[in-house]
């Protein structure tokens, strides 16, 4: 059964939620209680889940622990994954010390710039090595991630190149949108979506009229 | 009533799909229509655009115009907002070259550096700032929102200085989370989440153990 990319993005907060829920050292999880953590209905939750078998027993809620590790497998979370990074100026270098990474499993094993006075530097016990050494490093390393780091006139080349070298994955920081084959997955920072889901409380302080408007409809209904 | 900073997060995906809906022509959708383009059940849906108001007619769907002239009215999308940019290197530049922001009512109207050798340039029609005119400059230009393109180091010290000039929303580039007091939000790329949301495709290649289960579980259920 094919499921939907945009229930696998939500995947990962099941985990995050979960895993506070384990710290607190609580045992079974209900589909409300998580839908009330995430904002959503029990019914979508169950509806999320179910794509990936039977975890829960009606009425008796989703054992925490089991849930936790049934969808950190699910997610392989459960290895090693060696990502590669492009573009090592101020963006790649504070990416590269960015300590987030490491715990949950995903080390940068590789970094690449075309600048050649970037070329040769050691970076976070790593030396930068030149566009031109990516084919074979990749290949040796089975690196299947990459992260970009690049200015925007140049991801989309960049990304080809990673993408011919065998890459799966891309996480893109440059501002642009860029197109993949089919099978090749990218994320990226989308700044207009990001902007639009603050403007509705700018709005708010402003006191939008449109907002008036639905907050006197919805306490009519 | 409160809306769940979630649903509010939810909303500009469903004005993205209204937006393509009315370019189709289409003038009536369905909450199942809904649901089936943003992958959410119409349960969902229907809560979701509760907290708005009552925008359709059980059984006859809603209409797209109407549906989408409100949401915008409500993420406050129908008038122009001013954006301060903090941070003119690599990323900055790109930032302020993205094409993507203006159709949206979005404008960079003015940015700031804390490098001597950047204040005074001239980019994208506006003369970069030195960082101890933000207060006067935010203040003048009724700037509510700031992109923050700065090294993550420098991004907790550059969001406190706009949450004391009065700017209410966030959007931070440097991989790095940072803290704001209630009321000011931040949006950035999340790049545990947003990699934890292709491993499973990765996993799926590499045939995961837990996922071969969970598909037999769920071939059994």
């Amino acid at each position: 059964m094919e499921v939907p990319e945009v229930v696998v993005g939500r995947l990962p907060q099941y985990v995050r939620v979960l895993r506070d829920l384990q710290k607190k050292g609580d045992r079974l999880v209900s589909s409300k209680e998580l839908g009330d953590l995430l904002q959503m209905t029990p019914a979508q939750i169950r509806k999320d889940l179910s794509y990936f078998g039977r975890f829960g027993k009606q009425g008796r809620g989703y054992s925490v622990a089991s849930l936790l590790d049934q969808l950190k497998g699910i997610l392989a979370l459960d290895r090693e994954w060696r990502i590669a990074l492009v573009g090592v100026g101020r963006l790649g270098r504070a990416i590269l010390g960015y300590p987030g990474f490491a715990p949950e499993g995903f080390q940068i094993v590789a970094a690449f710039d075309d600048d050649q006075r970037q070329v040769g530097q050691a970076l976070a016990g790593l030396i930068v090595q030149p566009m031109s050494e990516m084919p074979r490093i990749v290949t040796e390393k089975d690196i299947r991630i990459a992260i970009v780091a690049v200015p925007a006139a140049q991801a989309q080349n960049v990304v080809n190149q990673l993408v011919s070298c065998g890459v799966k994955s891309v996480l893109n920081y440059a501002p642009v949108s860029v197109q993949t084959p089919e099978g090749v997955r990218v994320r990226g920072i989308d700044p207009v979506l990001s902007l639009q889901s603050m403007t509705y409380y700018l709005g708010a302080e402003l006191g939008s009229a449109q907002q008036k408007r639905a907050h006197r409809i919805g306490a009519r209904a």
